[in-house]
């Protein structure tokens, strides 16, 4: 069968935006191909959370899918698309819904057996389980269809009580379909290669699997659609974090080369598009930069030049008395290599106000801590002014090994629309700057002297990040070990055990003491592009005043 | 019967300062109570979300139970709690259970069916719902079992494809007990006083509804346990918003009248324990809040000295060119009346000084709308500089109407721990204000002139709301229709519509936009105090780049 794999980069909401997007794909290929496949919950965009509870959003979309039925009375091909079903009986008020459409009219409806919610998924909160299998014989072709989650059951550890595709075994099918929208994470484009090679050989015939690109907040969907045919091997695969359209004959006997990233290749690429994408979908074009000398705002500056262009990137430099001279050279020296503007406003004399004022009323200084901080507020405050006055979205810098933390100022330098670093540790910092360098720019964009030097935040004179925190190194396998242990690798866990079993025990605890007490100000904090299989945000999900025994 | 209702405040997570206060209970009442009934998920407090994960407070926990168990050797008294279950098989890796423990052992297992997950509710995120009914026969007595959710089966609108209850009727019980977390908003007492009678009316037999009491975050469990006879007649009732052991005879024939409150009074009520735990469970004793002379600000301090003491509030008040003399005035009577001291810091020069240093660099002044922002921002970076040297944790005063549009500055005004009115709306607010001077304070603590002058941000010359916003009773029933018309009552629906009705369609789509495009500001601010049965936060989530159509 010829089928057309569409994979697009929705926005959620925006029915008639992505309609006509579906409409462009289904005039195009209507005539040679047999069926165009959608991916999950296409016409409103994976997924509208609560706005479902907009009537007229459903209402919408509903017009949409009669307009798809109409759209198939012309060409020959069927349409495969997942679209909000309303539920009319008890049960949450909605069914996560595979349409088949053809020659004018919706043939079949399956409805998503296992609705994941865990991590950043919250699919029970909306939708009823279906609770029949995916089989229907359509224009002579026995076809089994899946919704993303019902082909994911993990079978060592399995999160739900029955397996959808045990259903469709022995069925001896002509093809089987999956309409998806999966996120990526380090490592999923394996596992999801390994799954669609699997479900073909369980069902003994070809698989479609189609996917959404494009972020949505801070979940990236990274594309990647494939076909497999009954022996596992990969007919198709679309490329990752674009949209494509792929028409695929399922009958093809000649294997492709499955497409890979190498990990910092996988993030970087991830951390491109999520900065884009959070950018168009909220109608802004430039972005906005604190630009310390120091790495993360340095990576932030390059990757926003990469994933914007160097003309829609401002950086600022505002330095204090306890900026280095280094720094501020630094800072000129990666935007000059980028070709970036970069502005500089010191922030001295503003800082003294404050302090004054604060004396004049209160008698005394303000704390230590609380001028490093007021720096750090002084600074995201200009930023924010500049914002509000060009229309430039922030953009925060900080990584997450400082958010795990707390090693950064809330109302500060944690200001920003978005966190670009927010899910990469330091130690990964450190590296993806090695690689925007050799593999992107393949020139010393990110000059070698901001990579080399001793991290440090510049709030108090001579400080090293190292006088308050492990090196990175033992940090950043504490943190993989007390937030995301149970998402490891052996390998990487017996690493980061052997590394962390040489920090003492008294500072271990500390550690995770302080991601524990600053649970407030990643509450408070930008979204974060996730690029890890556990982000902060929506997928970490943990009380405020909750008091842990470490 | 004789049973003691333990409604406890616990706190999450704080396994062994939970257990001191369940000890306690127990060894108070275990000679001459029959059965002592917890709340759910007690031993670790409702709830820990993803803090599950962390294996060694299951580990904590379990401990507790032993230690229960052990504690149950001595005395007569059964013990009901509720607490997490590892699921062995397949499925969510917990259960949310109910043990029944005596003479030294677990009697029996509970768990639970109906898992909330809507509104502030995320159960399916982490247990699996039990398959058995809650029959179990001690010590020659039948007895029922529920938790929380399976006694709230919606009958017009179910959720849920079974009920739990009906199970139960027909069995010839001695008694039916439920242990719940049972988050308070306006309107659930009633509500829960009628699912109470319902329960005992259809099972015919006397029910036991123990809840949980305090705040957890945002959300406020509001207590009130009750008994009721197998008429639906109330046997007693635990106090609400307040620690209570209550021992009850369940053959006894006198009813008690039910605890009932004014809107506005449990409005009040809710905010002050929001108030009180969200610092008790945090760490901190004193606030600091700032006072612009405005209902809001003055709302606020009043609510915080009412539940922490006047000398554990203190306030500041930042003029700019922009104050009113009258504010200054206001913000201090206000201050003398309730005896707070007042601060002042005036920010002016460091205003100045922050345009000149803009214009400096970028060669242009900063926008008028930025120039508005740079105050709120000033202000809140000199709150945060005197929390961070005193560590009195800073109350942001914005109210839900105002969060709803936007017309509030993100790193500005919205700066706090706690956002103590974001979900009470303005026309509440200037209610909540006379209410607090009439019933709480029995005299005007808060001035009139701030009730009765015209809302102004003092952001720019002669600025004042309704030059943006229509008036508040039109906007606030705009906001209900748009954020929570599910939830209405047909009445305030049927006035809200009449009252929305006098404003033009295209103000009315603009306010619309306003909610949509503020979602990023609101995605960043401090945790509302929820007392509506629909607060921003956690009860409604929405992807912030979703592009709606109005």
């Amino acid at each position: 069968m010829k089928v057309t794999m569409a994979q697009l980069n929705f926005t959620v909401g925006d029915i008639s935006g992505n309609f006509e997007k579906i409409k462009r794909v289904i005039k195009a290929h209507q005539a040679d191909s047999e069926l165009i496949v959608f991916s999950e919950l296409a016409i409103t965009g994976y997924y509208p959370r609560d706005l479902l509870l907009n009537e007229s959003l459903i209402e919408s979309q509903n017009q949409v899918l009669d307009q798809i039925c109409q759209l198939t009375e012309q060409g020959n091909a069927g349409v495969v698309i997942g679209a909000v079903e309303n539920n009319p009986n008890s049960g949450k008020p909605f069914y996560n819904t595979l349409f088949l459409i053809s020659d004018g009219n919706i043939q079949y409806r399956y409805r998503k057996q296992l609705l994941p919610t865990y991590g950043v998924f919250s699919e029970a909160r909306h939708f009823q389980a279906g609770n029949q299998p995916g089989l229907y014989r359509w224009r002579n072709q026995r076809l089994g269809f899946l919704i993303c989650e019902d082909a994911w059951i993990d079978e060592e550890k399995p999160l739900y009580q029955f397996d959808p595709i045990d259903a469709l075994v022995g069925e001896n099918l002509d093809l089987v379909v999956s309409v998806n929208a999966s996120p990526s994470h380090i490592g999923k484009l394996d596992d999801r290669q390994k799954i669609v090679r699997r479900v073909a050989q369980q069902c003994n015939a070809p698989f479609i699997y189609v996917n959404q690109v494009g972020g949505i907040d801070d979940v990236i969907f990274d594309g990647g659609s494939m076909v497999a045919d009954e022996k596992g091997q990969t007919l198709a695969m679309a490329p990752c974090f674009i949209e494509d359209c792929l028409t695929v004959n399922t009958q093809s006997k000649t294997p492709v080369k499955l497409i890979s990233y190498s990990r910092l290749g996988y993030m970087a690429e991830q951390l491109k598009l999520g900065i884009k994408d959070y950018l168009n979908k909220t109608g802004f074009s430039q972005v906005v930069i604190g630009s310390s000398g120091g790495i993360d705002s340095a990576l932030t500056i390059a990757l926003a030049s990469w994933a914007l262009g160097p003309e829609n990137v401002i950086a600022v430099t505002m330095p204090s008395q306890y900026s280095s001279s280094g720094s501020i050279d630094d800072s000129q020296a990666l935007c000059d290599n980028l070709g970036i503007v970069l502005h500089s406003i010191p922030i001295k004399m503003t800082f003294e106000q404050f302090v004054a004022d604060y004396k004049n009323a209160f008698g005394n200084n303000p704390s230590p801590l609380a001028q490093e901080n007021l720096q750090a507020r002084i600074r995201g405050t200009l930023l924010m002014t500049y914002s509000n006055t060009t229309n430039a979205l922030v953009l925060s810098t900080g990584n997450k090994s400082e958010l795990a933390v707390g090693y950064c100022t809330l109302y500060g330098d944690m200001n920003g629309g978005l966190a670009v670093l927010g899910d990469v540790y330091k130690t990964d910092v450190f590296a993806l700057s090695r690689y925007i360098n050799e593999e992107v720019f393949q020139r010393e964009m990110i000059p070698e002297a901001i990579i080399t030097k001793p991290p440090s935040a510049e709030l108090a004179p001579d400080q090293l990040d190292s006088d308050a925190l492990p090196d990175y190194e033992s940090l950043d396998a504490l943190l993989r070990l007390y937030l995301e242990s149970d998402l490891l690798s052996e390998a990487q866990k017996k690493i980061d055990l052997m590394v962390a079993s040489k920090v003492n025990k008294g500072e271990q605890k500390r550690i995770r003491m302080l991601v524990d007490r600053n649970e407030y100000k990643r509450n408070q904090g930008a979204p974060v592009i996730r690029v890890n299989p556990r982000a902060f945000g929506s997928d970490r999900q943990v009380p405020i005043t909750a008091r842990l025994l470490q």
